[in-house]
């Protein structure tokens, strides 16, 4: 897989289609998954570790997917590499800076991912733009069935499947979506949201997962209870209740602020316009804040000749590892932030 | 004198012309004046100042200044029109807020005012735009004495004028210039030069005069000494010592700026343009930091089809009081933010 090639586009789960995309922007599950026989990673010898990688690495390179799959070997990719595949969304962070023998199988639409040796053996994931869990989880299910034929899971009948962290015990499911809801951050209700989200077990996070922030009014709320729960039950609950809940929550927080506070949600949307056309450097942080409000614009029909799949690239694009993989090499921080200021100039001043 | 009608434009001294006028705002000069035998203005019963007032305005609205001359009686005058009356630079914030009895001559073209029973008795100002000090100072010399062929000065063959305020005696003399130093402002040097103007016994003030923040990296900067020193001197060292030499100082950084920083320089004027031609809201303050830099991208040739004039018409007309003159009366604060944006907004993108 050539990661130049793909650094130009967006994997289709971030192209801001798909059911409730307007706030919804993607849904992901992801079941953790460890070989009967060998122990887990971190407690695993690295001749081990390479056994392990070459079965699941077999298995996995033969699933029909009906599209092509490749294999990129994680633990000799160069640092700029596993940055880009963090910023997609193709590896975790711990992936990228663990010690293991390591890779990551990634399907050409991106939409299907494992990571062999990351915290447990075998890591699956199904991505899809908008909410469509059942979707993610039908194939999941399905993708999961098939590997079970060829590999025996760490399996105990009382706990459910073996997992590293006593987190994932059970099912080892993780249903997360992630949100736009830059009119509760506006209201200043987001603070109640988590709590609320707190109470019922769920974790939030920012874009980039686990111990990041969220930036640019993106949050990824997730499931943290696996043990004693059906799969289907929680990606019904995520689907049907708490999801559709939380967007009803921004809906109604985006028609207040347009009722009440109209000039002053006009006045952000437009002045993200006018810097983001205009300016000549910009942070990566100030881009995604900028951008979201754009990107509320849009979903406000405030910003015409402007379509969320276009502001979805840019907030990819923009990222450091993105546009240094782009440009050819590696960029300094007064670079990085005036290549992405002209990125984005480019692409609205088209429009 | 209709206010409402002069509040649609600047006044000539604010034209952006004149010499040095990429830097050189305006020059003033004023001079204080207290009639012989009687009580300074703080000590002056109101029967004293009242024939003090029809004194001076009798002389004052018999000058022959080759163009209208107008009265307005301050201390009748409505808040709103006092507050526009200081935002013009027509009287001094002093001179609005004061208990005594009290009235300003303007001429139409708005280059000379004579504020009665404001400190002292009379206060006369020659107020041009660029550096003309020279010819402030002529003009300014030819009515002084034109007034005292009428009214007979309190002064001391020793000291000289005598004023309500020690730091005035002598010559009665105040240079001021105002200036436009952003890129002594962006690069840091201004600390320096502010220490090096107090070692000159010179003040240095924000856009609005005495007691005012400096704004929009507005400075205006005047002499403190009066007593000893022959007027054509410290007229004489500010046009051909004082100024040149900040001027100098404000033009190397900018070719500083320009060779070292250009990307960080564009960046701020052309941000500068993207939120004013976008905002919705925009408080005073921040519309004069960012027309400071939009001013400076036009001096840098950054920015066509915007002239000087325009946007210190800006300035000017998006002032609290100008405003809402303009507007027929009082407005909320929310009210004048987006009233501001408006006017900025369609200024800019007319051109």
């Amino acid at each position: 897989m050539e990661l130049r090639k793909i650094s130009e586009h967006i994997g289709k789960w971030f192209s801001g289609s798909g059911p409730m995309s307007d706030i919804v922007i993607s849904s992901r599950i992801r079941l953790a998954r460890n070989i009967a026989g060998y122990e887990f990673v971190s407690n695993c010898s690295q001749e081990s570790q390479a056994i392990i990688l070459e079965k699941l690495k077999e298995v996995l390179m033969g699933l029909d997917l009906s599209q092509k799959v490749s294999y990129i070997c994680v633990d000799k990719a160069g640092q700029l590499d596993k940055d880009f595949l963090v910023e997609r969304h193709l590896i975790s962070r711990l992936h990228a800076q663990s010690k293991a023998l390591r890779g990551v199988v990634i399907a050409a639409d991106e939409m299907f991912t494992a990571m062999i040796n990351e915290e447990d053996h075998l890591r699956i994931q199904v991505l899809m733009p908008g909410l469509q869990l059942f979707q993610c989880w039908e194939q999941l299910n399905r993708i999961d069935d098939i590997i079970e034929q060829h590999i025996e899971y760490a399996f105990d009948s009382r706990l459910g499947y073996l997992t590293a962290c006593p987190t994932n015990i059970g099912t080892g499911i993780r249903v997360s979506v992630m949100l736009h809801l830059p009119a509760l951050k506006i209201t200043g209700h987001l603070e109640k949201f988590f709590n609320a989200a707190r109470d019922m077990n769920l974790a939030v996070r920012g874009l980039f997962g686990e111990g990041t922030e969220a930036v640019g009014d993106f949050f990824q709320i997730s499931n943290q209870t696996t043990l004693g729960v059906k799969e289907e039950d929680i990606v019904k609950k995520f689907s049907d209740v708490i999801i559709p809940e939380i967007v009803g929550y921004e809906k109604l927080a985006r028609e207040q602020l347009f009722e009440k506070k109209k000039n002053m949600i006009n006045d952000k949307i437009y002045r993200a316009m006018g810097i983001l056309s205009n300016a000549q450097m910009i942070s990566s942080s100030e881009a995604m804040f900028l951008l979201s409000h754009l990107r509320l614009g849009v979903n406000l029909k405030k910003i015409d000749n402007l379509s969320i799949d276009k502001i979805n690239e840019l907030f990819l694009l923009t990222q450091p590892a993105h546009l240094q993989l782009n440009s050819g090499g590696p960029l300094s921080q007064d670079d990085r932030d005036e290549l992405r200021a002209k990125i984005i100039r480019n692409c609205l001043n088209q429009n």
